[in-house]
């Protein structure tokens, strides 16, 4: 970071240490905080939705990442009025800047997961 | 993963929680494999290199890390027989392609910090 935090033009460094921009992204790369973002990019989601596409996170977690989202004002909760009444995610629009470019991770290493398996047998041979 | 391994088409599930997929999301994604492959996007680096341009990183996890990046196919390490003999990390061609994507999230997040402070800002208030 090298203006103070009223400069308009701040922009992190994440080679350093101490920049900001670290903590945001830990929490962006964190194990589940990829796959809530790819999921929340699909559209809002409730809490058991994501509970149940984001296979293997636990309760717990789920509120820990959603929370630091939310945090970081990538994501919103919305209390809907419908009946029942329930509580919905959605991305903001910073979080949809980020989702998109967290899937064109994703979805390389989905598409590519052949070719990453493969090095690796080369690599054990 | 749908498909068993031979299947040329074989393509991950993120979502899946016990697809291959989800691994290599995990180093890629890891604290220190973001920064590295960023750094490593830049051109060849020394392991000296790197510890110096990679704020924070222990000898220990940077070792740990171009392990975990070697055995995917993202980084190939390079003895140089130049004077003095010393060795080399790159990218191979697979690495390029990832660290790419990674990079795209990096620049984000270090070009949009001053909304995601601001974002924080707002919760705080």
């Amino acid at each position: 970071m090298n203006q103070p935090l009223s400069d308009p033009k701040l922009h992190g460094d994440l080679f350093s240490e101490h920049c900001p921009s670290r903590e945001v992204l830990k929490h962006v790369t964190s194990r589940w905080g990829v796959l809530l973002l790819v999921a929340l990019g699909e559209g809002a989601c409730r809490f058991s939705e994501l509970r149940r596409k984001v296979g293997g996170i636990s309760e717990r977690m789920l509120a820990q990442t959603l929370q630091w989202l939310e945090q970081d004002g990538f994501v919103q909760r919305i209390a809907r009025q419908a009946a029942p009444p329930h509580v919905e995610y959605r991305l903001t629009p910073l979080g949809k800047e980020i989702s998109q470019r967290v899937k064109e991770v994703a979805d390389w290493i989905e598409r590519n997961l052949d070719g990453v398996l493969a090095a690796k047998g080369v690599q054990a041979a």
